[in-house]
């Protein structure tokens, strides 16, 4: 039977803006490196394929703090641990799990990404992702010497030329470059290094590497992009791609497209996991559930929503309209192109007022929020399998750690019941968990 | 009694270029992060202040190697493992031990420096230090979009600038900024949140940085260059200094020379820590500390020796030169100016040949080099304290990991006797255990 995937989205201090705020919740997640330990590896003793951290070059909102909006001072998310440095300390506290994590190609060299996440991957002997991106957010631009950010399909190009070179630098080295030899003091086989020699229109970068092949040949290459040039990036590149959906039919058509997209780039469906968030909200009962949904929604303010909502409406000014009138239409924007789309979507399908978007939008983040029991949520998974909308999820929890551990206590057990998630690792690194192959080595295949 | 500050530079495979031949050596030491973790536990048993790992972005001698040398695949420092990750995953092996790494100001931005070194100071609870260097190597050029290396006025000038804004986004939060109230739903005090709006010649740097203030105020910040523009900058920002010196004398002068330039910007002399590298030979006599350093030499075929000299000699074709002719004179170069000096002196003064000079680069990679017994060794580093010569010693094993395990088992315990060395940690972050201030912020000094 085909298996589950599952990553656990490691969202500190929570995903719903208000989840801090709750009795059970822990709000030091966000700074506390032993808090981060403690949930990594409470998704590895569940069997999650991998945790994963999303990333942004900023503190979010920091045009509005700075013309005074101190509405936002009530949003959690604003500091935390930067991913990769992050990812490298839980590879020690850790054996089996998956170490994902965000670095934008918008604002980084290549080498510096390559050699991070392939250091990684030594470390945690075979376990470490890269999340490609390009940064979204007017606030990362001025963090990097840029009045303005930069613009959407100038982002993808050079995504993917850094795609390119990242990729290229680590095949610098073949598996069995260094003899290391005392007797004849031969160090390594220079016919088993590579010079990449790269020289495109956004990089030029000639190395080799100066770090060995990694266990995993590549680290795993994850993608969250939804857009059209998100899309065939994904479908040329990505082994994992994260993405928001909400609408089962929705997701299907975006499974089938981006699968679609493979074969033209010599790839197979298989090549990619499609991993949809959902954020679970559980109860014993359907009733306990969706009371403690509500609990949640009254720890949370409408103007605190409203700022959150504000995150993703660049281009129009959301305050200038009734509270309780219709939510206005979006424009066309350069930043976060497809979660406007499905803010938009999500508003008119339920025809939703301006302050109940804001609502909604603060609790699931563009997310797709399944209340129900441990039994209900298995089910909604298992349905989204069998469908193929989804090769597994990518789990983000309101507030941390206890509803986290309750997927993993109730949720986990009944997939595993269903035979549809594994009771213990496979393999030992994280392609073998994900059913992924190793890269060859484009330099060696010649 | 004035205590030695001591630093394990953890230079795998190790120093000696023929190092890793030793029967004992390890040389898989380079990319095995166990053994890294084995090191650090080591240094930290024996109550090292730090460990300290240096860093190139490049394969040192691409230049040569793609141009076919094969020498150089007899050079043993090819890759090794990305420090500051490396340092990330150290932290959660370790308790008391600093870690401090480099991070090139170069090839990097100072937002994703500034964020980085304050997330393993979080990590490791206080521990972490970032030695600021300016590129040396053509090598590393090449890999950064760039076809020659930027000149080192230039370099110098971008370094002042990046310290300016990394430590500037360090101030970013006050250390009370968080009270993460769940009652009033306040997460943050705007107060205690400060934009630095840095617009300068080479970076333009709005912020606050996305971490909360570090454990230490700031990560320790430590400087390896010793040329004129190195002094000053040191001077006046740096913490901890590593350098090279091979005699008492000129070290006195250096160390009188940069702590007499700490009052002109505000500082006092022991607000700076000058820790010269000591690679140290360990016999239980002098004669059998003599053979073990010969038996190195033999291990070192003349032609990997010249190699060795060839990536400090910029400017001129040294194999034009004959072996045994006297070594000659090298031009001024944009590279590693003080190392090339320091290369010229050694060979003027013991009158060596060119051949001699390479053997000499080869064995000790400009640090100095001291044969002989525990007590010597210790008299050795007593008598530069006193002297005012060093406040303590970075060690540099030429192969790992005995001799670093014989320097903790033979020289520590008489520099323990000597009453010049802790027996336990007094302190809890490296500052404390270095006897350092921890920095203000600067707007909440205002």
């Amino acid at each position: 039977m085909k298996q589950l995937k599952l990553g656990a989205f490691l969202s500190v201090p929570g995903n719903h803006l208000a989840g801090w705020r709750h009795p059970d919740a822990v709000p030091e997640t966000d700074m506390d490196f032993d808090w981060y330990m403690r949930l990594a590896q409470m998704a590895e003793r569940a069997k999650f394929d991998t945790i994963f951290f999303q990333d942004t070059v900023a503190v979010a909102g920091s045009d509005a703090l700075k013309a005074g909006d101190l509405t936002r001072t009530r949003l959690s998310r604003i500091v935390k641990l930067e991913p990769t440095a992050t990812l490298a300390a839980l590879a020690v506290g850790t054996t089996h799990i998956g170490l994902i994590a965000t670095a934008t190609t918008t604002y980084n060299e290549p080498y510096n990404i390559a050699r991070r996440f392939a250091t990684i991957d030594h470390i945690s002997k075979g376990r470490a992702g890269w999340n490609l991106v390009t940064s979204q957010t007017e606030d990362e631009a001025g963090n990097f010497g840029l009045d303005q950010h930069v613009e959407h399909a100038t982002r993808y190009e050079r995504a993917a030329e850094f795609y390119e070179v990242v990729t290229g630098l680590w095949d610098s080295f073949e598996q069995d470059a260094f003899p290391r030899d005392k007797a004849s003091g031969i160090w390594f086989d220079r016919d088993k290094m590579h010079f990449l020699d790269h020289a495109g229109k956004h990089f030029k970068v000639r190395g080799p590497l100066n770090v060995a092949r990694c266990p995993q040949g590549w680290p795993v290459v994850a993608q969250a992009g939804s857009s059209e040039p998100g899309r065939e990036l994904a479908a040329r590149t990505a082994d994992v791609v994260f993405t928001a959906q909400t609408e089962i039919e929705a997701a299907r058509e975006f499974y089938a497209d981006v699968k679609g997209r493979t074969a033209r780039f010599g790839r197979t469906p298989d090549d990619i996991k499609i991993m949809p968030g959902l954020t679970p909200v559980i109860g014993r009962t359907e009733a306990e559930a969706h009371e403690k949904y509500e609990e949640l929604q009254t720890l949370l303010p409408d103007d605190v929503a409203l700022a959150a909502l504000d995150r993703f409406t660049r281009g129009i000014d959301i305050y200038s309209h009734p509270l309780h009138g219709p939510m206005p239409d979006l424009p066309e924007a350069n930043s976060a192109k497809s979660r406007q789309a499905l803010i938009m979507a999500m508003a008119r399908k339920d025809n939703l007022s301006l302050i109940q978007t804001a609502r909604a939008v603060s609790a699931a983040q563009g997310h797709r929020v399944v209340v129900g029991t441990a039994d209900h949520i298995a089910s909604e998974m298992e349905a989204w399998l069998k469908a193929e909308a989804a090769d597994g999820f990518c789990i983000i929890c309101n507030h941390y750690p206890r509803p986290l551990q309750d997927f993993c206590d109730l949720v986990i057990p009944e997939l595993q019941r269903r035979g549809i998630f594994r009771t213990e690792y496979a393999g030992a690194t994280l392609r073998q968990n994900l059913g992924l192959k190793v890269p060859g080595n484009r330099f060696a295949l010649r």
